[in-house]
């Protein structure tokens, strides 16, 4: 059984989407039970109409909401222990729940995030990672926001973190790597993601299979499984393949309506538009990862609708359901045994007589 | 009458593709005449089938071609003096042409363009500027590939050349210039980029009109003229853009070659795919324009074909037309006037004095 914790008042929408959309969820995963924190007052009339859910929750009383605009500090002095934000993170800590949703503001969620989960050993900036559309399928691309300017080292963990969700996510043995870095030669600034080339290629790791470096074009013809890069450049890489599809989208619809013909054309032509906007569907692959805290804690879009947050909660399932966090916990453990071997203990005597 | 430098030799095609590229833009162009660089051997029989073009170029016989995956400091010690792209570039520095275009290789055309050229006063690096198609129109972001990790000044020094270059190319008073960031707020390591939209804001340059941060997202949009960013985020967001415009196209192939009604709705709906392809069409926009030298220089894509490469030659057209580089000139003059005022001479001779 897989125990779900749902933020319900996180996004534009709060239970008017969360709670649907846990309906939705519950549909196609019948081993799953839900934790749903929420005002009671709001979300009661909404709850009723979804029975089966219902019957499968517990819902607890939260007088405090985390609204979208809030900023990260403001949202912990006035949300912690008790907005449904941080509550249902708590119910991670606790061990009541295997994974948490929301929808809500992502600076508040990263920062409650971090301090109720904290950081794994030895990961000093969590990551988001975000599934990407490609011509192949999906790929993972991490991270999408949350540490600006990642150091080499980060970037190595990155890849280690995206290794180990892309074996969870996509049931691959050995998914392929790849840094995300520009074509052209002799450039200087990108020191660290040369430096983070070399340690990535050093460590040799037998969890990915590191492929070198990708460019921008590389993420939507799904090159590598994993796309690794520092959160500025990944945030204005995804916002940007998101604004060109809309972008066709509207000039696509303008030409359209602008002949007759065109638009007979466009109906007869639909059931491949229909495809197109399937695979491209921005709400089928909701749902960022937030990697490298005890606990796994999924990021909606906060303006997306039932079934973009029931895909949401299917990525929880999935990482929960295939033990993201143990997972990346031993792939780090690997890494680093393998990479500061103990000082031997005679030594250690030795130096103790001195 | 437009003077037009063009290295031949450089791109995938070299003169397949530049000499015909240049024929059709003098059928656009009757005040242009042309300066070729190439081997003498290879361009006569191709340019003897454009008589037109012949009559209004001359032709000067180079016999080092710099290669497409030669690396910049290699390109400058095999091709400085007698290469068909320096020698391009240096008919622009004796004030021979008014513009060089070449599709050669990006990081040994910077480096030639930097070493014959030389920066303008107060620019350290320059950045190359990319015509990006919108919603709306089409913007200018730079940089897309030549200073990986700009600083604070430096970003500022691009939103006022990327300024007046769209004053040249759109021909508008005061164009709208935002810096690319991401939403979250609260993240650390944006520095730079706060630090950036402070000056420019206290700049307060009368030549743009700027409007803040803006996002991924906002490009395609077109909410903005001008889209600054340092090199190593705008080359990867213009990749990932191109990638997701081809990722689209080949699911919508593969979804209408799957049925029989689609692929007659498709033919019926041409005419808008035209519209569309047309308005996307990469070789539309061709021609990255290189910021903050003596001098303009125009980067056509190395693997583009005639259309392409007569689209970069209109860009050069425009630029050379349209004064840039005395438009930079006067903007950074005026920018620094006001903030760098020169010491009274009278103080100067006081301290002769002491």
């Amino acid at each position: 059984m897989i125990r779900i914790a749902i933020d319900v008042m996180g996004g534009d929408f709060g239970p008017d989407v969360a709670i649907p959309g846990a309906a939705k969820a519950l549909e196609r995963h019948t081993d799953v039970t839900f934790l749903l924190y929420g005002q009671k007052a709001i979300c009661e009339p909404i709850l009723a109409q979804f029975p089966t859910l219902r019957d499968k929750s517990q819902f607890f009383d939260c007088e405090v909401s985390v609204t979208m605009d809030e900023k990260p500090s403001q949202a912990l002095r006035r949300g912690r222990y008790v907005s449904s934000m941080w509550r249902a993170i708590e119910a991670v800590k606790v061990g009541e729940a295997d994974v948490v949703v929301s929808a809500g503001n992502t600076g508040a969620l990263m920062a409650m995030a971090k301090f109720c989960l904290r950081t794994m050993a030895r990961i000093e900036r969590p990551a988001i990672a975000g599934i990407w559309p490609t011509t192949r399928g999906e790929s993972i691309v991490l991270d999408v926001g949350a540490t600006i300017g990642a150091d080499s080292q980060q970037l190595l963990d990155f890849a280690i973190m995206g290794g180990a969700m892309a074996r969870a996510l996509f049931d691959i043995d050995r998914p392929t790597v790849g840094l995300l870095n520009v074509g052209v030669e002799e450039v200087k600034g990108q020191d660290e993601v040369r430096e983070a080339g070399r340690l990535i290629r050093e460590a040799d790791l037998g969890t990915i299979d590191y492929r070198g470096f990708v460019e921008g074009n590389d993420i939507g013809k799904g090159t590598v499984d994993v796309v690794v890069t520092e959160g500025f450049t990944g945030n204005i890489a995804l916002k940007t393949a998101e604004g060109t599809a809309r972008q066709i989208n509207t000039l696509l619809r303008e030409a359209i309506s602008r002949s007759f013909i065109a638009k007979i054309g466009y109906i007869l032509a639909k059931s491949a538009f229909d495809v197109l906007r399937e695979k491209m569907d921005p709400r089928k692959v909701n749902g960022g990862v937030f990697l490298g805290l005890n606990g796994i804690v999924i990021k909606s879009h906060g303006s997306t609708d039932a079934l973009g947050f029931a895909s949401a909660i299917d990525v929880g399932y999935d990482m929960a359901h295939n033990g993201l966090t143990a997972k990346i916990e031993n792939d780090l453990k690997a890494y680093h045994a393998r990479r500061l071997p103990p000082p031997a203990p005679e030594a250690l005597v030795v130096d103790e007589e001195l």
